[in-house]
C-alpha cells in the first residue's frame, strides 16, 4: 500500500499506516461536492494520505499518487506568491480576519467597503488573483510553474473540463467580483480575472504533490531549489492566516481538533504544515456541511493526537 | 529595574530587558478604556511584562508587580474552570469559532439563535460563568480561589469598585444575557449572572500574577501543584481558541503578528502562551481602537521575533 | 347575530354580515400565538368585526362585543398621546421607516445606534413608552384613560394574568431595553419601563370598544368630545405610519391587499381607518405565520373589495 | 410660466404657480446624482412640475416639458408592463414588501435566497425586467412604445449617451443580476438584461409626458386609449407598492409627509398618484442623502397640504 520515492527517514510511516487502517473501519464519510459533475462523480471511499520531509522526502498511503482536483488549496499557493511580489501593500486590498460567516457571504464584503476579511474566502482569493494577474499577465501560469517545480512533477496540469463547468457555475464568484469592482477593488476585467480564477482551481494533483508544494512553509520561505520565496516573517504570517482562516467557517473546531496551519478545498484535499518539522496532504472526497473533508480531517485530528505534533 | 522572585533559569530576562527599553523609546501608546472612571484614569505610559516558566519561577521589567483590571483575561479561567466541570457538553451551549464582528455584536447571535460563537466574546463568556455559576453557586468565588492558588498571592482580589463601576455601565451586557435567556441559553436569574460576571472582570493581577495562574496551560493542563485541572487534549484545545477568538475582531492580526495563543483585556494586559515552554503577561492601559493594548501587542511582537518562539 | 348600540346610519351592515357568513364557511384559520398560555388558549374560530362611523355609531357582527387581548394595538394609542405631547421631537428618538426584518430584531436596532426604525416594531414601542412614562408619570395609566374616555366603556381595563405572563416571558423585550439604554435612548429604569410595558400590551377591549377608540384617526385629530388631540398633520402621519409599519414584516402585503392604514397585534386583532368616514376593528386569534390575524386580514380584504374603499 | 396643452378643467394650476413660488424663493436643493457624468451636469436650481387629469388634460409649471433622465421612474411602468402579462406569478419572483436597507443591498437578498424584497429596489427591478424580456424578447422596446402612446409623445426616446455610462459603471447591477442567477432567479444571459435595464433607465422624458404615462394608475387600470391595461385590483397594488417602497429607504418619510402613491429616480424625478383624480410629476436634479429630490419631495408635500388631496 506504501510508495517511498526516496530513501531517506520516513519517521510518520507507521502512523500513516495506521491511520489508513482506522479510515478503512470508518463508516460515514460525507458526500462529495455537487455543484459540478466532474467532483460530484468522486468516491467518498477515497483516501490518501502523504507527508513530506524537510529534505524532499515524500511518501504515503492509500490514494497519495491519484491527482484530485486542488480547488481551494491552491489560495495558499496564490498568496504567497503574491505576497513575495508586492509585500504588505496586499494587506491593504484584503484583510487577515476570520469571516465569521460561510466562505460565499457577502454581508461582511458590503460592510467593509469591498474589502475581504481574508485571502481564503472566495472574494479575497479573488482579489489576490486580481493582484497577481496585473503583477504577471498570467496569474494561473504563474500557480502551475511553482507547483510544477515544487512538486516536481512536470505532468501536473490544470484540468479543462473542471475550469469549464467552474465557469458554467460562476454567479456567485462573478456577483463577487463584479461587487469588489463596484468598490474599486478589483483592477483587471472580471471575465479576464475569473478566467483565471477558473483555472487556478482546476489544478490537479496529488496528495505527494501537494505536500512537497507545501514544504516551502515548513522551512520558513525556503523553496525547494534553497531560493528564498518569502521571508521568515512572512512564512509565519501564512501560517497563521492558514491557521485562523484556512477551512471557511470551520477554523477554530479545525485549529480546536487539529492544532496545525492548514488550507482545505471541496475537491476534498487538505494540506497541514508543521513548521519546521513537515508538511502534510490528505484527501478524501466526502464533505461535510461546512465544506471539509470528513475523513481528511479526521486523519489530520489522529495525526496531531497520535504524534503530539500540534502546535498547542 | 528587574525584580527576581527565585533563584532558577531566567532565560528570557535579556529579551525583556530590552523590549522594556524598546517600549521607553516608542512614543504613541493608545488611549485607555474609558467606559469607566477608574480605567480611564491609568497612565498610558505604564509598562510591565512578565515571564513564568514551567516550573514556577516568574520574574519581570517594568511594572510587573504591579495590579491592575483583569478583565476579559479572566475569561480564560473561568472557561477552563467549567471546561474541567462540565467537558465537551459545554460546547452545546457556545461555539469555538472566530465571531468575525466585533465583541459585543448581538447579530450572529440572533442569527444562531442564543449560541455564542465563541467563549470569549462576551455574550459567551457570560454563557460560561452562567454554567459555572450553576454548577458551584458561586463562579466568581471559585475563579478567585484558583488564582489565588496559582499564583500564590492570597491578596488577589477583586476590585469592588470597578465592578460598581461595571453595573452601573452594564446595558448591553445585561441585553446579550436577556437575550440569550430568550433562547433559553441562560439559567440563572440575569442579576444574579450579572453580578458574577462583574466581579469575576474587575479582579486586580498584577503580570506576574496572571503569568503563573497561565502555566498550566503551558503545562498541557496541570496546575502548579502538580494535580491536573484538564486534560492533554483540553488544554490544546483552550490554546486553540485562544489564538483563534482571543483579541477580539484582531485575532486574525494577533496570529498573523504574534504567534501565540492569547488574551487581551479591557484594562490593557494580554496573556499568551507558548505551549511546553512558559507564560508570558504584558499590560500597558493604552487600547488601540480594537481594544487591545498597543504596547502589549508591540512588546509580544517583537519577544516572538527575537526568541523565534512562536507556534508557526 | 348583529346587535346594533344606536339608531343612526348602519351603512355598512349588510357588507359585514356577508363576510361573517363567507368567514364562517372559510376552514383555514391559523394558531394562536403560544408564547404565553392565556393567548394560546383562545378558539381560533372566534370572529368579530365592528365599524365605528365618524359620529360615534357603532355596530358588528360575530363576537364584535367580546373582550381581547388588544396587545400590539395599543401601540397606536400610545404614539398618539405621546405624540400629542412632544411633536416632532420624538422622531429624534424613533425612525418611521418600515424594518425590513422580523419585529423582534435586534440587527437594524444595533447599525442604527439604538434608534429603532418605527414606532410599531417592539423596540420603537418601548421607546414611545418610554417617553410617555417621562412626560406623565404612568403611561399605562394615561393610556386606559384615553381608552375608557373614547370607547365609552368604564369597564375597559388590563388583564392582569396576562401582564405577569408577559413579565415571566420577557427576556426578548428586556434585551431590547437594556440595548437601546446602552445607547442612552431609554431614560427610565428598564423593570419600570417594562411594567408600564407589558400592562399597556395586556388591555383587554373589544372590537366594538376599539374601533370607537381609533375614530379619532378617522376624524383627523379629533376626539370623541369634539376636542383635538392630533393636529391634522399628525393624524395623517400616524395613518401613514400605520400604513407603512403596521404589520409587522407584512405591511407591503397588508397595503396590496387591504389597502388601508392598519395595526394587528398577536391577540388577533386589528384595527383599520378609512380616513373621513370610518374605523374597523376585526378580531379572530388565529395568526398567519408572520403574526397577523389570518381570518381578520381576509375579513379586512373582502371589505375594501366590497365596499372599493381601499385609499388606492 | 405657465403653458397649457388643452382647455379643460385646470383645477390645480393656481396651487402649482403658488409652490413654483415658494421652490423659487427655497435655496437649498441638494444635489445632483454624481455618479455618471450627464447626471452630475445638471443644474440643482431646475424646476419643473405638471399635473395629468384623468381626461388626459396636462398643465404645468417651470421646466414642465424639458426631458430629463426618468432612471427608476420607470420601474412603475416595466412592474405594470410585466403584471399584466404575467399576473401574480410575478409574486413568487419578486417581493412586495418594503427593503429597509438602502436601496443596492444585497444583505437581504442574500438572507431571502435570491428573491428582491420588492420590484422598486434594483435587485427587484432587474428580475421584473428579465422576466419581461422573456415575454417579449424586447423588455426596453416594450417600455418605450407604452411611454411614447400614453404620452402622446413619439419623440420620447432612450438616452445612448447615459445607457453607455449607466454600463461603464455597472458593476453593482452586474453583481445582483449574477448573485440572483446563482439563486436561478434569472432567466437571461446577464450582459442581455443589464443591456435591456440600462437602456430602460435611460429614457429621456418630461414631466408632462410622465405624468400622462402614469394617469392609467389613476384610473384603476385603463389606458389613454380606453383598453384596460392592469385589472382595478392589480392598479390598487401597484399604487400600494408605490406607497410602502417607491422611494427607496424613505418610503415611511414620503408616506408620512407626501402620503401618497411615489416613485423617484436619481435624474431628480418623481411621480405620484392620486386615485381616482389625478397624476403628478415634479422635478428638480437636486437629491437628499436617500437619492430623492428634495425640492420635489418638497413640492409634492406643499401641493397634499394645499389640496387635502392625501389618500390619509
Amino acid at each position: 500500500m506504501v510508495i517511498m520515492t526516496t530513501t531517506s527517514s520516513l519517521a510518520f510511516l507507521p502512523v500513516l499506516e495506521r491511520i489508513a487502517e482506522e479510515m478503512e473501519r470508518t463508516p460515514g464519510r460525507g458526500r462529495p461536492a455537487d455543484y459540478i459533475p466532474a467532483l460530484a462523480a468522486r468516491d467518498p471511499r477515497s483516501f490518501g494520505m502523504a507527508v513530506a520531509e524537510l529534505d524532499g522526502t515524500v511518501y504515503g498511503v492509500g490514494e497519495w499518487r491519484q491527482p484530485f482536483s486542488a480547488q481551494s488549496i491552491t489560495k495558499v499557493f496564490t498568496l504567497a506568491l503574491d505576497l513575495a511580489r508586492e509585500g504588505d501593500e496586499l494587506w491593504e486590498h484584503v484583510g487577515r480576519e476570520p469571516s465569521g460567516n460561510p466562505f460565499n457571504s457577502l454581508v461582511q464584503l458590503e460592510y467593509e467597503n469591498g474589502i475581504p476579511r481574508n485571502p481564503f474566502i472566495n472574494a479575497g482569493a479573488l482579489v489576490v488573483t486580481d493582484r497577481l494577474q496585473t503583477r504577471t499577465g498570467d496569474a494561473a501560469g504563474e500557480l502551475l510553474a511553482f507547483l510544477r517545480a515544487e512538486s516536481g512533477n512536470p505532468a501536473l496540469d490544470f484540468d479543462k473540463e473542471i475550469a469549464a463547468s467552474e465557469t458554467a457555475n460562476g454567479d456567485r464568484n462573478a456577483a463577487l467580483a463584479h461587487f469588489m469592482a463596484s468598490y474599486r477593488n478589483i483592477d483587471n476585467d472580471v471575465p479576464v480575472l475569473l478566467d483565471q480564477y477558473f483555472r487556478q482551481c482546476s489544478v490537479a494533483a496529488s496528495c505527494g504533490d501537494l505536500a512537497l508544494a507545501t514544504t516551502f512553509l515548513a522551512r520558513h520561505g525556503i523553496r525547494s531549489d534553497g531560493t528564498r520565496l518569502l521571508t521568515r516573517s512572512q512564512a509565519k504570517q501564512v501560517n497563521a492566516v492558514m491557521l485562523t482562516c484556512g477551512t471557511y467557517d470551520a477554523a477554530g473546531d479545525f485549529a480546536y481538533r487539529v492544532g496545525l496551519p492548514g488550507k482545505s478545498g471541496v475537491g476534498g484535499g487538505i494540506i497541514a504544515v508543521v513548521p519546521g518539522r513537515c508538511t502534510l496532504c490528505v484527501w478524501s472526497p466526502g464533505l461535510d456541511e461546512r465544506g471539509n473533508s470528513v475523513a481528511g480531517v479526521a486523519a489530520l485530528d489522529r495525526f496531531t493526537t497520535l504524534t503530539g505534533l500540534s502546535v498547542f
